[in-house]
């Protein structure tokens, strides 16, 4: 059966869905959530502003605010999420399936775009997803980018990668060109080391994925450069979603064809 | 003599200029200035992001940076603009024209489009835009159309107003579609009654001019919303340019095209 983004907010907010949302929920945008304190607010959203590739801005909140009125107008953040992750000065301190015991009226809210989008289309494509395939999680890689700097948010582009042939590598650019707000074209294929990858087959985070004869790695900006970059900056507070765990929207993947801001 | 954005900055900082900027440097981007204290700058960017019709975004500094990075990375916000103003407690109280006696630490510059660029678009297709030819300034007024708020910015979009016949209005309105960082297309064009300007030749701001038989009034979202509405705001310190003293940057108008984002 297939769910709506609402129905599976539903269950996550019931504690019924405790699991990842990787293929729940076919054709709704899923985001990632990152969570800091409003005087932290102004610089990661700056941060954001300066590196949309990995860090595309689907909604943000008031402070205080948990319902991200542009995604999922009847929708609560404290609840509507699986999973969580609660960081204290950098270091993960929770799990919770809530944040209503780390709610607070200070907080802004800041939901980011998701690979997930472009690997339905890419799979409506006939492209194949080697991770998926596989049954793994995506392999993701830090990079020696830096990502530009604001304030306190500084750090290193992460990667996810997809390993494709020429054709299909050329084919996917041209698919997620059209998806800024969900890493747009990739960020770089070949070497790995060129972008400072020293070993293709030992992701920083994710699994590793099988690179057949004829196929080349392929990196996108991935989702998890803001939460790195967040946690690294050790705010007192910072609360994101759980690694899988996202927060599905109301907006339909497609619905993000071209858009730049939603 | 054509003169570049820089040059135009040159004159402003050694204060041999002190006028208006309008026919300045043509077809380099000007932008409006917006300045308030860091701890307001998150709210203000929201509303930015909420509203970008009115308050597109072209460059936002990190709290006390004067340097606009993103279009003109040699040029200095406190003192390139021929003329500011600034506000204490949403009241003028000073015209300067540079603010090193007022600039501090904790303050961020936004720079938001001008309708210049899109008014340069429509005269290179030969549009007429009716002050210019009248020599005065755009009429602008304040409409019922109420901005969506974010913290304490709240307030009506204000409109510019340029007389066309429906043909160039289509025409217009296709060309200013292209331009997103420009207020993009008209909001509205004919009855002045439905979006709450009760005469239209008694404007709030600017000029009246003339609508001759046979064309329609025709409205842009404008850059001076921001102002209006972080004036009413009442920030402890507001820094602006002064109405027409706009900061001249090094991109070029046809760069803005089809540009969501710089």
């Amino acid at each position: 059966m297939r769910m709506t983004g609402a129905e599976v907010r539903r269950a996550a907010r019931s504690g019924e869905l405790t699991t990842q949302t990787s293929g729940l929920a076919p054709g709704f945008l899923q985001a990632n959530l990152v969570v800091v304190p409003a005087d932290l607010a102004f610089e990661f959203m700056l941060f954001c502003r300066h590196n949309p590739q990995p860090c595309p801005l689907l909604d943000v909140t008031e402070p205080g605010g948990f319902v991200p009125f542009a995604v999922a107008p009847d929708a609560d953040l404290r609840v509507d999420i699986p999973r969580y992750r609660v960081y204290q000065n950098g270091t993960l301190i929770d799990e919770p399936t809530d944040l209503m015991g780390w709610w607070r009226d200070d907080l802004v809210a800041f939901l980011l775009g998701c690979s997930f989008t472009f690997e339905t289309a890419l799979l409506d494509a006939k492209i194949p997803v080697r991770h998926i395939e596989q049954g793994r999680n995506v392999p993701m890689y830090r990079t020696n980018i830096a990502c530009k700097p604001a304030g306190l948010f500084r750090g290193p582009m992460v990667v996810s990668m997809r390993p494709l042939t020429p054709r299909h590598a050329d084919e996917a650019a041209a698919i997620c060109t059209r998806f800024p707000l969900a890493h747009g074209a990739p960020i770089h294929r070949g070497d790995p080391r060129a972008i400072g990858i020293e070993d293709i087959d030992r992701p920083d985070f994710g699994d590793p994925v099988e690179i057949r004869p004829g196929e080349v790695p392929v990196f996108w900006a991935c989702g998890v450069t803001p939460q790195a970059v967040a946690m690294s900056a050790r705010p007192p507070l910072l609360l994101t979603h759980a690694p899988g765990h996202m927060f599905v929207t109301d907006v339909r993947d497609r619905e993000l064809l071209d858009r730049w801001a939603i």
